[in-house]
């Protein structure tokens, strides 16, 4: 027995990281053919975008895939960056966990030090070949360019030719690696990819080359480089008690209150020092003396304490207007019949990292309704293509009751069915993803919780607009019957009785009893043409007020007929239908100009002045319109007109009235 | 621009493995509470496994989880392993990449030289307290104990504190950790981690001390330790490229052959020279020497080369047997209606890995009809409680079309919905796990294929089962029907046409033309009685062999009145059905004494020398029964007997028959 324990404790002994992920590389995302071919253009691009934006230059990126042969394939990934200085070349291309990113806490799509690396190393274990990188920062004359492989046995890059070479970019980087994999289209191939990066980078130019050879060209849809992302310190929120102890073994500062004030964001001098109150430690108290018990009673100060949110501004979401837009880029063909209004939530924090989560659903048209939900899951503008059952984003749509916004769920948890895209995007200085292959967000409570609340906000919009979609199509069916019988009905019973067929619309309209608000947007020759009909469906004349969210300065006035009688903060406007007779259609049309096709796609209608449930096709008036001093005139209940009997209407001017044909 | 290279280059450093970790402890199986809490109990009980394991000794385990305060816990697990040698403790217990196991192609359940030292580092960034670990071998007097933190800026041990105790163990080791985390009952708890463990390892014995408090003892069900794994080397089958030319680079080899030879398996010296010829590589060539495109030329010539498998002594599946043991053992209580034969399948090979799947379907019973299937995943004879959608297990599950099987599946993707439980188990020398948190096998397409062929062949026998269900209890009602209503219309008919009523026996075998079989199994007083009947609903007398899959040496003689005509290969048991007439039952009883309960639990039917349509109750004979010999006489067809006719039959000595009662 003694014999064995020493049998094994010979065996014990050091694995360096690139051994471990060499016999791992599936960790790294290298499990399949086909992954392993999206994994080695995944990661230089990823790289390249981050150092575009921190240099503040618009990116520009040129991504290569050749097929060498059945297997084999190179990758060239190149960009117009700041470069790189020669002596950090190898260190950055060819060592794992060595890096730039990974001791800042900053939204980077990089974080790890690990990733274009481990590209190096899976394509010599693949290929035997080397990674071969070209790099010129813009005060050099030359460009550096070195063949690299990776020395696994010790973690360390292995320099095998260098040269200097001439290269007419001013600036910039180029990555180029042999490697075994496997090029595919559909669903989880490269092209998607590229197609995810450029919806949430839309400052990004991106030109593809597949294998095929035609060049793909993602063209830059936004001139504006997002704002640079401030680094911050930890929140105090969620740190750990071993955090916090190797924290004050480690600072430069003397006293507890200048510690907790230096080495986390927002606790000021003031918070510094109710904090030690509170904990009952000594604020003058050496860091490097603090014990465990007092580090225990710190954490416990710092819940108490009120200390203020993360600074946002260290986060760059994508925002719901480009959230949007991307969604139209990429699924236009789709015509799906409702985009519902993006969702960013406000910033949260985990484990003293701030993140936040946006989320874009998109509805109907050409999407199938047979099939599950897609969902398009993005961390730090990138896109996640892989490893869905396992991320927090499936899990968190999963949870949620689909059920109670329209779609289809069987036991209310699982992915829904229907004609859907959900888009989800976490943000964070720090994803906290499952593995290093960065595929999948872990499961962290406070982060789940946050894509749920959003999900279901951003689902509630979706629910409001298919019951409105609803209500509108039941009542048009309803119409139609109305419509086709009765008159039938009014035939073959005159014919019986030998009477004459009598007049029917004042039958109708008190069958029908609704103002039915029917409108239209049609996106032509850079024009956007608006079209509102209302019908009265009611048995009397009616007045009341409608309401309409527009880019006014955007409407051509030519086209406009009937004025409004209000402009309210340039895009808050009302029209004043009045006298509308019953069985009376009044249309509404005009259009728009120089707006972008996405940018107004939905007319906003809104109601006043009239029981909002006896209108269909509008919502009421929400309270923060503020119109009350232009409160519409009651004129009492409007008697009932004869049948047959045609109601008044002011003629604005140019208002079209078309009669309903009887 | 020059300014941003030199200023990112001066951010570019060295990040130490345990600095990773700690920052992204979600990796290895920390993100929530509850979570690291089954982790933290999982990692040191893997180990222990492994460690009795290695020295061939039947383990017995103890595992106590205690309430420290709201948050806090302390784990405890002790084991009766061969213990560690006092040198090697600080490393195995703190070091992250530290490990016996890694550089081994073995069946370990540990594999990564990560998990143990990841939980030390958990508790004291969460708790801030050291791991206290104790070991003693069987030559020492003492125990050694000492206390060890996790220098994580430099990941190596730090021993804040050691002694040598006393400890009335023989030998053995004993793991204490205090940890921040959360304790739940129910599907992912530690003590269902803990009932998983015991399933796929009934030779270990495990005390589980729950923090309220009572001991649950999981009982040894097999005095066995599982037969060693072999260490082997890698199979030739998908070794890489890079791969190969590393090795050549280090062997110590001097010849191209005898390199071949040394380094894989399953290459000997002959192959190794076929290799060489057909890749055009002078055998005598030093390995070191070799280039690129020999080595590609070598990887061609492996593939044409006719290879063994794999040794599969490597290997330790859990059985046929242990399987469908493990799984009546947990799931006994639902009282299932099936427990479908599981299946093992022959090894296969990925990336130079032998590695066999098993599988096992329980049906029916007390399972929820209304919910999702549940999967049960092993791993190297571990349960993997997260990431299941992560999972290549999940993945398979989803890719299969249940609906075939007889479950329900929207659109034939997806985890299928019914009363099912599914087991699924992968053993390999290597398995490629998605994290380091070992929780999901990465989507490998080799394993994902075989996984599929594995659950599809485990279906098939399901969907037999419940084509069998069916058909027998559409009889059964059909016979119900036919019984109870024929005689009625006769009556009624022979009242109002004033007549007797008529004999009826003839016209219910024309109805239902059937041969019936009807089967059991009951278990009592630790012997099985099995009963099987055999009802003629045909209009004719029926001669045919009814054929039974038995341990043959278990029949208690003394129960077994009508004795077989053959035995074959100990358990092929043949009878001879000769002469049933219609309308008569025949009952065949006996019983098997001292088989376990498990062992026997549905008859396996079949039928030869009858139209096996109209059989019910037993399949036809499959083709490798090899019953050529016994040929039954054909007879022609039996004429039809007269109505209330009694057929004849050969009484066999203590045959039963029963007359149908009319």
């Amino acid at each position: 027995m003694s014999s064995i324990a020493h049998e094994l404790a010979k065996k014990q002994k050091e694995i360096s990281v690139s051994e471990f992920f060499e016999k791992n590389k599936q960790i790294l995302g290298f499990d399949s053919l086909t992954r392993a071919l999206i994994t080695s253009v995944k990661e230089p691009v990823d790289n390249s975008l981050d150092a575009c934006e921190d240099a503040g230059v618009l990116p520009e990126l040129l991504v290569r895939v050749e097929k060498i042969d059945e297997k084999e394939y190179r990758v060239t990934v190149e960009d117009n960056g700041p470069g790189i200085v020669k002596k950090q070349v190898p260190n950055v291309f060819a060592r794992l966990l060595y890096g730039s990113r990974f001791h800042t806490r900053a939204q980077r799509r990089g974080q790890q030090g690990i990733g274009v690396s481990a590209v190096v190393m899976y394509g010599q274990l693949t290929t035997g070949k080397a990674a071969r990188v070209r790099s010129k920062i813009s005060d050099e004359e030359v460009a550096y360019e070195c063949d690299l492989i990776l020395d696994t046995k010790k973690n360390r890059p292995d320099v095998i030719k260098e040269d200097f070479v001439i290269w007419d970019r001013p600036h910039g980087t180029s990555f180029q690696i042999n490697v075994k994999g496997k090029y595919i289209g559909g669903k989880q191939s490269i092209f998607e990819y590229l197609k995810g990066v450029a919806i949430v980078n839309p400052h990004a130019k991106i030109t593809f080359i597949p294998p095929e050879g035609n060049a793909v060209v993602f063209e830059r849809a936004s001139d504006i480089v997002p704002p640079p992302t401030k680094e911050i310190k930890p929140h105090p929120e969620g740190v750990e008690l071993g955090e916090l102890l190797s924290m004050a073994k480690y600072t430069e500062s003397n006293k507890m209150t200048s510690f907790l004030n230096t080495e986390f964001s927002r606790i000021s001098y003031r918070v510094a020092r109710d904090i030690c109150e509170l904990a009952g430690v000594p604020p003058e108290q050496r860091p490097d003396k603090m014990r465990l018990e007092q580090a225990g009673a710190i954490l416990e100060a710092i819940k108490k304490v009120k200390i203020m949110s993360p600074d946002t501004d260290c986060l760059s979401p994508i925002g719901e207007t480009l959230i949007r837009k991307g969604l139209k880029n990429v699924l236009g063909q789709l015509k799906a019949d409702f985009y519902a209004p993006p969702i960013t939530r406000e910033p949260k924090v985990y484990a003293g990292n701030p993140f936040v989560v946006e989320v874009g659903i998109v509805y109907g048209g050409g999407l199938n309704r047979e099939e599950q939900v897609q969902i398009l899951r993005f961390a730090n503008r990138v896109p996640l293509m892989y490893q869905q059952g396992a991320c927090a984003i499936t899990q968190a749509v999963e949870a949620v009751d689909w059920r109670r916004y329209g779609l289809e769920q069987r036991g209310g948890q699982g992915i829904p069915f229907g004609p859907a895209i959900v888009l989800v995007h976490v943000a964070s200085t720090k994803i906290p993803f499952t593995s290093e292959s960065k595929e999948a967000i872990a499961n962290i409570p406070e982060i789940k919780e946050e894509i749920e609340l959003a999900l279901k906000a951003c689902a509630r919009r979706l629910k409001t607009h298919l019951n409105k979609a609803e209500k509108k199509s039941k009542t048009r069916v309803k119409f139609e019957i109305v419509q086709d019988i009765i008159p039938m009905i009014a035939q073959k019973a005159a014919k019986i009785v030998g009477k004459p067929v009598p007049k029917l619309a004042g039958t109708i309209t008190k069958i029908m009893n609704v103002v039915w608000i029917d409108d239209e947007v049609k996106f032509e020759k850079n024009r956007h043409h608006i079209s509102v009909k209302i019908y009265n469906y009611t048995p009397k004349s009616q007045n009341f007020h409608l309401h309409m969210l527009l880019p006014y300065d955007k409407v051509d006035q030519k086209t406009l007929k009937m004025q409004p009688i209000e402009v309210r903060e340039a895009n808050k406007v009302t029209w004043d239908v009045k006298r509308l007779s019953s069985t009376d259609i009044l249309e509404l049309n005009f259009d728009l100009h120089g707006v972008p096709q996405e940018q107004y796609d939905q007319n906003e209608l809104y109601v006043s002045g009239i029981d909002s449930a006896s209108v269909i096709g509008a919502e009421v008036l929400p309270g923060d319109w503020d119109l009350e001093h232009l409160r519409i005139t009651e004129e009492g209940p409007a008697e009932e007109p004869e049948e047959g009997e045609e109601g008044e209407i002011d003629y604005d001017e140019g208002v079209e009235v078309v009669k309903d044909e009887e």
